[in-house]
């Protein structure tokens, strides 16, 4: 082997090494600099390499976020577990919230942004699907059987808009200059947690899950 | 007056005009390609003639983002009013989401990125600061007087960053493919608001306000 030859064919197959360098290029230059040609200089290939990969930019930027959702989805599930429902829940938003902080890069990605759109990202969408459906899951255990598909989906919206809220607010700023009280900043997760929990259980009539 | 004088110098205090062709700028190319020489070419003033005004690119972004907290906290004082302060915050959180979507660019620009910081930006901070006290208000109020500035406080920040998720979710596309029950995605704030509303009494004690 030549060793004028690219370390990177060398080292990862060329689908892989592109995918690793878009997060790279994401990370240095931000979403909107993407492009397969980016790619294929940073790797050191010819402009057309990336392209016997990924038939377009926003193929590749499925893949990546695939991956991120693949991670996050894992994450959710690999949290603490209880018996209890409710801690249960609870143990699922200190997961988000530990992966989101984290991981601001991939949670940026993951949620600030559009997704690309086309019947061929399906497995993007499947991903994304997957984390989803871990906290449809822990909300229908906490609910037990025969719970409506509707009210499941609403309160597991408010439940990830909720926690989405929060760890988007942390990732920013402007949280120093609202003379907030001592302490308070401190405990905002645990805090965001339990009003999610209070909600939960009213809305689930005071059935005592927890 | 010659006619070949810029049309924006005849026609607005320069002040005036950077802060209008920032916001056009940062509309048409993102917050990132901001500065002062692009203020300038757009207003076909000297490349100066801007600093005559702002010492940096940060001075402006911190004067657009000041007019941009002044109108929103002003929309947030425009609510419809209500006697009943558990119908109030409701009230306040429907105003909050319909400028949100209305005024998306803005909104992101308040909320999806750090603040300059400097002490240069105390007016930029104290109108953030007023919306915010907004809320801080309505929650007073639900909660009587003697209630503790630490509980209003984490309570505050629940409320909002429970409705700035909903709403930073909403400005992107990822529902679509949620496969959401039917009707759900229409009543996503109504939900928000109401379990907002049930969290809000529980952590009260269930004092019964609204």
């Amino acid at each position: 082997m030549s060793p004028a030859a690219p370390l990177a064919d060398d080292l990862l197959p060329m689908r892989e090494a592109c995918v690793q360098a878009a997060r790279e290029a994401i990370a240095e230059q931000g979403l909107e600099k993407l492009s397969l040609r980016d790619v294929a200089r940073r790797l050191g290939v010819s402009h057309q390499a990336p392209y016997k990969h990924f038939p377009s930019r926003d193929h590749l930027l499925a893949e990546v976020l695939q991956r991120c959702y693949e991670a996050f989805a894992d994450a959710l599930e690999a949290r603490q577990r209880f018996d209890d429902p409710a801690a249960d829940m609870e143990s699922l938003g200190r997961a988000y919230i530990r992966y989101a902080v984290g991981n601001p890069l991939e949670y940026r990605l993951m949620f600030g942004n559009d997704w690309p759109e086309a019947a061929e990202y399906a497995e993007m969408y499947r991903a994304g699907l997957r984390a989803f459906d871990v906290l449809r899951a822990a909300l229908r255990r906490l609910y037990g059987k025969g719970v409506p598909k509707a009210k499941v989906d609403a309160d597991a919206m408010f439940v990830w808009s909720s926690i989405h809220g929060l760890v988007s607010i942390l990732q920013v700023s402007c949280c120093d200059h609202l003379d907030l009280a001592t302490k308070v900043e401190a405990g905002l997760a645990d805090h965001q947690l339990g009003m999610i929990t209070h909600a939960l259980r009213a809305a689930s009539g005071a059935s005592g899950a927890g």
